[in-house]
């Protein structure tokens, strides 16, 4: 059996640990929702203080050149390159991930037409995050394309001619399941089909290599494992072949070759700089910088294999102590428990579903904040859902967790009135 | 001829001169580029840090619900509808003026192909923001509609039977000329034509009243007059005869109808929330909500009408200023000086184009800002541009700002070379 000695045995040993102390982390919280918002980095403060009150309040517009603003989506572009397998200049940090995705599968949409007119389907899964099938599904019906959603086992059959793009999220936001990048993307381009890959539950949480990969275009989020804040700039990366073939139609002033010239046609720039558009909010970007220093820190200490060593053993930690603690209780794993096919969340399941929203509130209310994603009363199970940040959980926070889960089925918490009243989550 | 003790006086007795003291502006510096970015409230540093420390470091993800980040985009938007006519939850905060602009324009060409597919032409003028016509040009591109830019003098006479769009910016971006947003609607609506106005210079510059108006679409900028820091979310207006009829294909989570459901088809919001796309950015978004509440606060000094006569005072000042003081050195003026055709900012040209950038760069060393935009060689000449943000500028500001114009012309400070020096401005 594990115990909370062997737990603190792992804290001592962890070559990340210091990081934790980057961090502001509430007393009394055991934070495990980094997928869906990351912690708060100590430096950010000062750095925000620092934008508002010199450059935006002193330095006024001089510091579009002064202060750098106008380099910050390809500076901060650069720092996640080096996350993700890019190359630098090939990443720009910019809007929303909804709104990069839309960009990418225009391009893809448009390169597809060109070079194969013939294919008119997308393929996606039938579980990927429901924004990203909304954009398809708005561009399919204004381009006269099909939405195809399939199982994840059903993936790489429906790699059929009629095919233009291939459109996965890397690790699933409900189960943490991951997908095999390059194989995936080898059996794309095999069919003569383009692959957008969006990285939002993978930059920073797991390693990622789109060069290695040859993959065509991702997309992906700041304020998950990246700790950029609440609504961070997301970022976008275009294999350097395909960059100049096309105009994302979002081409807006910050994606023009001479953004100051101010002439009244649009030349695109040159690369990635073609898909920025408006002018980007500088506050928020400047505090997703912030938490991209803490990443670049890590380099020191193994980098992301480092990050994805003590990820792997988080996740593992909190699967076993579920396993050997909570037995009984008719809780389920819908994680993949071999490593090459886990994210860096876990996400269990209630025996018929009983209690899967109510469990996470009472663990929000002892301290310990995961999420619950509703299931589809089908094929897809309520989820209780728990990411690992291995940057600011250690191995104790693990074991109080688990502790904490123990209490609440225990005691039968969860059958609290209070713990039941459903309101929005994220 | 006006004095300094004159222009003092009218300070004196200026109904709005306590706002001045609502901004953290540089020791130094008369500020008249509030059009392009504008002054730092003293009110928002605090806000910011709450909001990093506070709601994101400590509250984490429960800040969606716990501290309004949800709401925000409807919260902020309904304080702008009050600047623009617009009744409440009519307006949302969101993205940038250029995405928000694609987003209208094609739910207006969604419109006018259902409603008249023979129309193919979508108008606007040819001095109107490039980025405008950027968006337009990519729109037309990819839905077979035409873009035709003509002059101001020839919008009405392009009112014919194939055009679907007239797409205006309501003050020009260069000249400060301000359009009749009421008579160009109802020639436009006259001829079958819907409209579509960009307000980036507009809101919190001028009265604008989108209702009385009957327009069908506007847009708009933040971190201009509205004073909420570099790259503040942007806003959208959809006439509420308009909004239901189509979604916009930026279909993101944050428009959805459930937006926590998570299901996988997507159903729009009802009304404007269906303009809503992906996560936005909060901090910046939390910095224009401080922005919008100095303007607030001006309702009980005559709020708009107030700013207004005080915006016509100041620039009709700076030009009898410039006109008086700085006779015989070339200086022209690019703005109507009708006051019914006049924004909030005064264009100031060079004969022969002469040194209008160098005399730019001598004010800001100076300590007037003010900025340069080229002109095309042709028809638009090289512009001298001073935005009035009646908020924080007075009466005195306007004297010693037209004092150092007469200084720089005088001592012929724009012929040193450390002022021809061309570099990005904004």
């Amino acid at each position: 059996m594990t115990t909370l000695a062997h737990c603190r045995a792992l804290d001592a040993k962890d070559p990340l640990r210091a990081f934790k102390d980057q961090f502001n982390l509430p007393s009394g919280v055991i934070y495990l929702d980094g997928n869906s918002l990351g912690a708060l980095p100590k430096s950010t403060s000062a750095r925000v203080t620092q934008v508002v009150e010199h450059e935006w309040g002193k330095g006024l517009i001089r510091s579009w050149n002064a202060a750098g603003w106008f380099d910050l989506p390809q500076k901060v572009g650069n720092k996640i390159a080096k996350l993700i397998g890019a190359s630098a200049d090939e990443v720009v940090a910019t809007d929303t991930t909804s709104i990069n995705l839309y960009k990418v599968m225009s391009a893809a949409l448009h390169i597809a037409a060109s070079d194969s007119p013939h294919r008119k389907t997308i393929v996606s899964e039938r579980s990927n995050f429901p924004t990203d099938l909304y954009i398809a599904e708005a561009m399919c019906q204004a381009r006269g394309f099909r939405l195809q959603l399939v199982e994840e086992d059903e993936i790489t059959a429906s790699l059929t001619q009629d095919v233009a793009v291939l459109m996965l999220t890397h690790v699933n936001y409900r189960t943490g399941a991951m997908h095999d990048m390059a194989a995936l993307t080898k059996a794309a381009h095999a069919q003569g089909i383009l692959t957008v890959w969006d990285l939002a539950h993978s930059a920073g949480a797991v390693p990622v290599d789109l060069t290695a990969a040859r993959a065509d275009f991702a997309i992906g989020c700041g304020y998950k494992y990246l700790n950029g804040g609440p609504g961070a700039p997301a970022f976008v990366w275009v294999n350097s072949q395909h960059a100049d073939r096309f105009w994302q139609p979002l081409a807006g002033w910050w994606g023009h070759e001479s953004p100051f010239a101010f002439t009244s046609d649009y030349k695109p720039a040159a690369g990635i700089k073609r898909y920025l558009c408006g002018t980007q909010p500088i506050i928020n970007m400047a505090a997703l910088d912030c938490g991209l220093d803490v990443f670049l820190a890590t380099q020191e200490k193994g980098g992301m294999d480092a990050v994805r060593a003590k990820s792997l053993a988080l996740t593992d930690l909190f699967i076993a102590l579920v396993q050997e603690r909570c037995a009984g209780f008719g809780i389920g794993l819908a994680t993949p428990l071999a490593h090459d096919k886990r994210g860096s969340q876990v996400c269990l399941t209630r025996e018929h579903g009983a209690g899967a929203f109510a469990i996470v509130q009472a663990l929000i209310a002892r301290g310990v904040i995961g999420d619950f994603r509703a299931g589809d009363g089908k094929t897809h199970k309520d989820i209780m859902r728990f990411g690992f940040a291995p940057l600011y959980n250690g191995y104790e926070d693990v074991w109080h967790a688990v502790e904490h889960l123990r209490q609440v089925l225990v005691n039968e918490e969860w059958k609290r009135s209070e713990f039941n009243q459903k309101h929005a989550v994220t």
